[in-house]
């Protein structure tokens, strides 16, 4: 059975088992049962003796005495009492379970021997095992939710395209939290925790084949022990047909690499070694949390870049300025109009308008010298990606360059993004990029780093032959 | 005639003059007597022999026309008219002049030739002038206001602490227009454009004896020739009485100083010469425009941080191991417990609480560890600055957390800035801990660049002698 088929009851079970469900609102064994209960289509076994019903749900002794097949365990017991529960998970003949409870070996001593324990029975039955320690599957198709924090706490984002696996569960939920206030759209979120069976590997492997999932995004500190090559050759085969993911790696530094060891017990590899591997699976690895989802949101709008050469286009000649730096940083470059373009361009716009790379179309500017630098270089191929500065505050701005640049990306087939910085004017004429498909960004530091990261992508994907299709 | 004195009527003049004051709504100069009228509380004389009278002021044919003295002229012309109202100007007895025309050395031939004439007749006169090619003035305080742009197009933020001087005026507004979004308040702005007269440094002495200003963000591309040492000699001055710098710099990267050299015609010297300024001066350097506000709103909190050791205390793991990365990126100290207040603190913890640096409480904390490790921790003078982590989301956090946090930071003057990550509920936490002084942050990168920027500027206070004291 290959690791799509073993893991998917994780996220497709027919039935979930949640042992140590509990009829005390607040409770992780009752938020669960509540959270399934919502949204989740199959059928659900809450399982404590000390209940005959829970949420109105049937409630069983042990596992062993639900009448039907059961596909996915959820265990929420105290550490001591898991080891006993996972022996009758096994001969109940569950496949999959995710234990959520805490104590095991992130606390040393006893925690160890019951990890071991629960390791050894879950061998011997052929179980999969998600966990220990871990708020374990958001799977927000089939409503499988194990995360233990009610929605008053902790909010769900609405169905979309970016799984996330992360070996920080608090950090997930919150990220899941601030995405739902953003309305960025989730497929699955995992974490895994002590990681004692199913690890960010297979995870990768299963959501490879999920149609859903079009970006993954991953936080991570450490693999597994000998499963770095693992690692480069199924992410690379993912990245190669064209998912592309994006990794934010904690333990960075030597005393982060201290802290992760205390966090989640992994000694890391020297961070070089993380950092050749990502680049080697075409990985896209960002610095910062803004990075990652700032990267998530572009790539799912416009897809990746296929080459290095941008176009700054700008009514503010500082943030040109700044976009142009921080394009170099990144590894970008902003090649200089050729001298024949920059006189077609004179001809077209007034004299004190800059034609060079930047092009600054100064403060005074309207929508239209924005739709003809485009119509004028997009046809000639100059550029793989334009970043398009264009604050809405001079009052000779209409508002119609956002159509000027949504047209001249579907009709070029040059990816954009958009840097609107500013207050409420500007938060509203960045909602219209962004419903037009133009991803947009209030400074373009940011927008640089967006572009830097999606050319990455798209120069790996090129230089192992795939064909670049732009997203339109 | 010191500097503050002539510069003065441009802050807090009895009277302007708009010379091509304007009765069509929108226009530059229609929007300047518009905002005047709103705000400042002197006299005001639209200047125009087109009209009578513009919004009900009285309007004159010339400057010469006004019976009263003028303090401060503003020039909303096209550019050849300049120099012929420049004389008048000066046969006016005026002092100072904003100059927001375009049309000046920034395009070149005949505009250099304008600029030229312009700064000879104001030296003739002995005019002080900010401009050409400049937004010119805002002051939150009088009302001053050359900043063209209709309040509908671009708000303005409420009156407070921080003043701006900016290289590019289109970014500065939509600075001013982001600041209003967010709520910080401002004291002065002023773009001063090709700046043919009064520059950076002048308008920093100027705010050096503001009692408004408390902190000073200034854009910079490049100084005028040769006063590069001038600006060490008076931004130290200022540093060291305790007004903080903060510098972004445009033009840090080759193509970035080309852009720079495109748009404010400043060939700037090597980047490197100007880092070493800002060092030596005690400037702040940011990175990018997220952190110069990012620093500008804990300093206001918080004030200078006196040392580099920080504690970092989480309930999300992850989240500690990033904030240590960044920490030590930054040069920030992030020692361990020492093996004696580790086991004090485990006698009052529950054993699978991380009792090292981070501390890890994890994510079944209630609000009450934290105070027990703000307690017991900083009486020992560990530490100067905290990085509190405190996402809200988990049912056993009350939200007492922050006065906890509030009052450790009263009691033993360590000033401390707060990371909560998340959706709705995580910026409702964070609104609560800044309404009681501690900043927020939503990434703990963001957290510990703050804290390594206030620490950089606390210890370069020390070393000169600077007696340490914690705001409260």
């Amino acid at each position: 059975m290959g690791i799509r088929d073993e893991l998917k009851p994780f996220f497709q079970p027919k039935s979930i088992a949640i042992i140590g469900a509990s009829g005390r609102p607040g409770t992780v064994g009752y938020v669960i049962v509540e959270q399934l209960k919502k949204k989740f289509k199959g059928k659900i076994y809450p399982v404590n003796p000390k209940y005959n019903e829970i949420l109105g749900l049937k409630t069983y002794p042990s596992i062993l005495d639900i009448p039907d097949k059961v596909d996915l365990a959820v265990i929420a017991l105290r550490a001591p009492l898991v080891p006993k529960v996972m022996e009758e998970v096994g001969h109940k003949g569950v496949r999959a379970t995710i234990v959520v409870s805490g104590g095991f070996s992130e606390i040393g001593g006893e925690g160890v021997e019951l990890e071991k324990k629960l390791s050894d029975i879950a061998r011997k039955y052929g179980i999969r095992v998600i966990g220990p320690n871990c708020i374990g599957v958001l799977d927000n198709t089939t409503g499988v939710d194990t995360f233990f924090l009610p929605e008053d706490r902790l909010k769900r984002p609405p169905k979309g395209h970016i799984s996330i696996i992360s070996q920080s569960g608090a950090m997930l939920s919150m990220w899941i939290d601030w995405m739902a206030l953003k309305g960025m759209g989730l497929s699955k979120a995992i974490s895994y925790g002590n990681k004692v069976d199913v690890d960010d590997i297979d995870l990768l492997e299963y959501l490879r084949e999920d149609e859903e999932t079009k970006i993954i995004l991953m936080y991570i500190e450490a693999f597994k022990p000998n499963r770095g090559s693992k690692f480069v050759e199924v992410a690379k085969k993912i990245t190669l047909e064209g998912k592309p993911i994006v990794v934010l790696k904690g333990g960075r530094t030597s005393k982060g690499v201290r802290a992760a060891a205390s966090h989640t017990g992994a000694m890391a590899a020297g961070y070089e070694v993380y950092k050749a591997a990502f680049k080697q699976a075409g990985v896209i690895e960002v610095d910062t949390m803004d990075e990652m989802f700032d990267v998530a949101k572009a790539y799912l709008m416009i897809g990746p870049v296929y080459g290095k050469r941008i176009l700054i286009l700008t009514n503010a000649g500082g943030e040109g300025v700044i976009a142009t730096d921080f394009a170099e940083r990144y590894g970008l470059e902003v090649p200089e109009l050729p001298t024949e373009v920059q006189q077609e361009l004179r001809k077209k716009l007034p004299p004190h308008v800059i034609v060079r790379n930047p092009v600054d179309l100064t403060g005074d500017t309207d929508d239209e010298r924005y739709r003809i630098v485009l119509e004028e270089l997009l046809p000639r191929k100059l550029f793989d990606a334009v970043i398009v500065i264009t604050p809405p505050h001079p009052p000779s701005i209409k508002g119609i360059v956002v159509d000027y640049v949504v047209n001249a990306w579907k009709k070029y087939k040059v990816p954009m993004v958009a840097v609107v910085t500013g207050g409420a004017i500007a938060e509203e004429h960045a909602r219209k990029f962004e419903e037009k498909g133009i991803p947009a960004y209030q400074t373009p530091e940011r927008a640089a780093r967006v572009i830097a990261a999606l050319a990455e992508y798209g120069v790996f994907l090129r230089k192992h032959g795939v064909q670049p299709k732009v997203k339109e």
